[in-house]
């Protein structure tokens, strides 16, 4: 993005690649927000400077500044450019069950499954010693597995996740997606999941937020 | 609630003592809803029974059956509560940014406080063996305390969370913060979170749920 166009920007994401920031990235390109993207480099615990810190005190990506302050956690982020943009129609805003199924999704797939995956690399979060991170480790496939299952036959209803309609559950679903080969997972149980990710791919949002951040699928 | 009232209630919330499900009953409460609460016995694994599994297939509570259906997970079901009954004005329904704050708040409950909080008795979610299950539970009480020192000190605006307004994380917190003790918190840290749960328990809504479920608070 160019300076002029920076200047113009109504929103700036905060991002490391690889990581849930995706979702929000591809939802914004979804919507036509503006919005510029702004690398926070994990490799050097940038995220854990005082500098981002001030940005978001919980040292973790995604934060969005917005003209009105600055938001945090992907559910919230999701719902949020849903409403701002309301004709890009990526959530059933007026109709409480259905937004309800939306945001039981989302909901799901932050406390539960990117919850298992953390216990791959995170695992110092929950205990101290170094035993216990690598039991933690070694149960990541099959507790990864376990959530993707539950979304394989009882979720994702298909095409996209909430059925005929595209919606913010859907970026969200395809960036945890892009994490089961990482996690050692046997995608050939998950055939449901693969297909909405291999459907999700070739949408021009998700190329551009792909392509931004350098992520690998798969 | 009797047999006539029984059969005019519109949801069915599934519940156990002690668990999250308290934040949705106390918001039904607020709300005005007709509900009838159906406890889950989890001392004989019901949540694992084929009956609960047919209405919960995450065999885990709160589960809320409405007209259209079965929700689950938290953050929905509170926002799904306030947008039902737009009347009792548990969430800033129409101001983005503002509904964005109350989603960041409960998300965060639901994908880092719950999660810390579960790793004292759920850890075989994530590993196998008992060293490291008992690792977990070591780290409980301080892994706890920090997500606490950060709504302490940054997230609880007071006197409500969001500030002058009472919204559906309210009863969230409070929900959390009834489980400080039992994990071990030194509640002398969070002066603040724990007269937030002071000013909470005469609320009529928060006692007939507590009241209901039996619930101890500290």
């Amino acid at each position: 993005m160019g300076s002029i166009e920076r200047a113009k920007a109504m929103f700036r994401l905060y991002y490391a690649t690889g990581t849930c920031a995706l979702a929000t990235h591809i939802a914004l390109e979804e919507a036509g927000a503006p919005y510029e993207a702004v690398p926070v480099d994990f490799a050097s615990q940038a995220q854990r400077s005082p500098e981002y810190l001030a940005v978001n005190p919980k040292g973790r990506v995604p934060a969005l500044v917005t003209e009105s302050g600055t938001l945090t956690e992907t559910p919230a982020l999701l719902l949020y450019v849903a409403q701002r943009f309301p004709h890009a129609e990526l959530a059933p805003l007026a109709d409480p069950f259905a937004l309800a199924q939306v945001q039981e999704f989302n909901s799901y797939l932050c406390s539960t499954v990117h919850v298992a995956h953390a216990h791959g690399r995170r695992g110092a979060r929950w205990a101290d010693d170094a035993a216990a991170i690598a039991a933690m480790q070694r149960k990541l496939p099959a507790a990864v597995t376990e959530c993707f299952e539950l979304i394989e036959h009882k979720l994702l209803k298909g095409p996209w996740v909430i059925g005929d309609r595209y919606t913010i559950c859907d970026p969200y679903l395809f960036t945890l997606a892009s994490w089961l080969e990482g996690d050692g997972v046997d995608t050939a149980k998950l055939p449901r999941v693969i297909e909405h990710r291999r459907r999700m791919l070739p949408r021009p949002a998700v190329q551009k937020a792909v392509s931004a951040e350098g992520t690998q699928i798969g």
